[in-house]
């Protein structure tokens, strides 16, 4: 039993590591089976909120976490990929054009959206992802993701860069954000936190489970008791 | 595919933009299949927060975006027409009374949403309305709303002019805040923001979705993927 | 039609007036059809917050509003009573027992409670409410609700004062909030004043409003649109 | 009728007292219909949210509160035992390896957890908790959970002390906390608070509830009203 708690303790902190990048946890997610938070692709909503300026748009938009079934003798269901809200730049290519092929997207892992929520009116944050981290790959692409205030703290700037060592290839996206749009942000990011987080699946929504047969106290339930050992 | 993606983006543009108002937008509509977030006009909740004065009253609800299906083989739906919180302003035509017939409308963005709720105790702001804005009848009607904090920190003004140059009439409608009534606004439209975005519908409320028959993680997920290019 | 959207308005009108007691709401709940909120008795659920202190308790759980149907050709239920937030307050009568037979109750509106999430660390307010206000028994019991900071910013007293002039008593209860007692008012009025202004029936929670029938764009949504005069 | 009022308060009461373990609490259980707020163990969820650090992990993890029927002929459900948000403390015992058998739990009640949400860049909490406070064994056991600000407003530490006077022993977990770990924190106990008080379920979410038979108003609900003696 300890062994696998060690494993899948160390098995969480591996998608805990946001700069692992997706492939490595794909490994395991075969393995796994994988529902989609949303049910089915047929089912999913596309509301992505977009600041359109000069050079480029921002859009961003929560993408929710996936779920496995648990084997243990407990049942549920837990967090197999975390939730995270998706930045996607798109650059200018034209008045009011802005070009989707030549997008870059860079996730937000909840404790990023912390960092974010938790901005005053004169900081900065900067974040850096690495697709390749820890394999032979590492450092031949990055991404950093700038979020500074504007002097006068009359707004924010927010900036990709993503730097490729083998095409010497280097794109910047600069998209100025008034403190209106960042009160969006905000507000939204904040709201989806707990979402992304799977949070909103703990919740007592569901009237059906009330109302289902009635269970005694079991053992199970003292696994969420503060004394239990 | 390149030219699709463009499409859709200066489209979501076109409705990103407030001051075009809703004729323009309601050109497309026609073409796509749209539905009532609340299905069907039978359903729907109306419970305004209404602040009485003496000269006038004020009504803010919000407006909840409506989608299409989207037509792409990735399925699922987009926002086609962005919520709103709207202001409805009614004239005092005697004591407690208020004509309906003389109302003015004023919908926030999500944008002007931000402003309002990020407002300090000492901050102004103003929104224009042009309903015929890049029409060759721009300028005719104007609407221009402001939230100015009053001195003292004491609460706020909030007025509405309707400007309109052919019939040379200008409407004016001053409604005096107290801070707890711009508290409930504030709170009430941060607990809105979501949803007239549309985010509400992207969470993990439907415990449906995630008993139903497991689908492994396809192709169409990485979609959501950092990394994806 | 101007007839009727002015009763309307004057209708609502004295429900936002909490001074009125509610008995005088009563006169007109009875013409109408009345649906409770939670459907039936059956299934509510209490789950207050309860402050227990030396000289007595003080609960606060939220009252939600019921909506009844609209009768004009755009359907769809209105609020008919507002909902609040109770408090509850009960003496002391003993160690730890409180006498619910002698508690005393007030219920603040979404106005006074916006009220109360905007107080600072150092501010006071005070809440009157008269249940004959308006009638020939005006000014014979009322009710003073009393949220003071305490020197140091180190927490809040509330108390609530019921004098009634017949019976010329005097009752009054006084509860110290600690900072951490008052955060907690504080994040669940914030949560549940959306509730009590009937706002989360507007949301799009429901998944089957979409899956429904297609509905093209009908004159009625025009309802929503800011230029629709 | 009082005396059963009284009696519930004081049931209440000992359950709203958190040093009581939860052992105390069991003893009634046994005697009243208990349910799981979500249905069977096959529908929980797990999602903690977990920071990982060199010494020691901590997750953070909503319990929500369980109801029971009430006796009474109003019908309906009351919360049985208070949800919490509970703290689990893993020591590292290699690079990235925690020991989930040598874990200790603390779990926040809401006004703890209000505690928290409301502290300041500069401030500093403490809880203890006995599990056999008021017990013969009161003494023997008992946890310190601290959480203090960094010098320089530049995070936080989140030590556990669990100290037991019979084995002799002490362990103490470190946690140190960035400002955007500590900001995810504050939002998710924010958004999770309403729901582990068992406020989610007071809400109008049921569209069910509005469809159903109308119910004329009915002296059950003056329960609700605050003129009601």
């Amino acid at each position: 039993m300890l062994k696998q708690c060690r494993s899948l303790l160390s098995r969480s902190l591996q998608s805990a590591k946001w700069g692992d990048g997706f492939e490595s946890r794909a490994a395991y997610s075969t393995s796994l089976q994988d529902f989609a938070a949303t049910g089915n692709a047929n089912g999913r909503v596309f509301a992505p909120y977009t600041i359109y300026k000069g050079k480029a748009s921002l859009s961003i938009s929560p993408v929710l976490p996936t779920f496995v079934k648990m084997d243990s003798d407990i049942g549920g269901l837990k967090v197999n990929r975390r939730g995270s809200m998706m930045l996607t730049f798109c650059p200018a290519i034209g008045e009011r054009k802005y070009d989707w092929e030549q997008r870059q997207k860079f996730a937000l892992s909840p404790t990023e959206v912390g960092s974010l929520i938790s901005m005053g009116a004169h900081d900065a944050s900067e974040f850096f992802h690495d697709p390749s981290m820890k394999s032979s790959n590492a450092g031949q692409v990055s991404k950093k993701l700038c979020i500074k205030a504007l002097d006068g703290g009359n707004g924010y700037l927010i900036s990709l860069t993503v730097t490729n060592n083998i095409l010497k290839s280097n794109e910047r996206f600069n998209i100025p954000v008034t403190t209106a749009e960042f009160a969006v942000l905000k507000t939204a990011c904040s709201f989806a936190l707990p979402h992304i987080m799977g949070w909103d699946r703990l919740t007592n929504q569901s009237p059906k489970g009330i109302k289902g047969s009635p269970s005694k106290v079991n053992s199970k339930q003292h696994f969420d008791l503060e004394w239990d050992r």
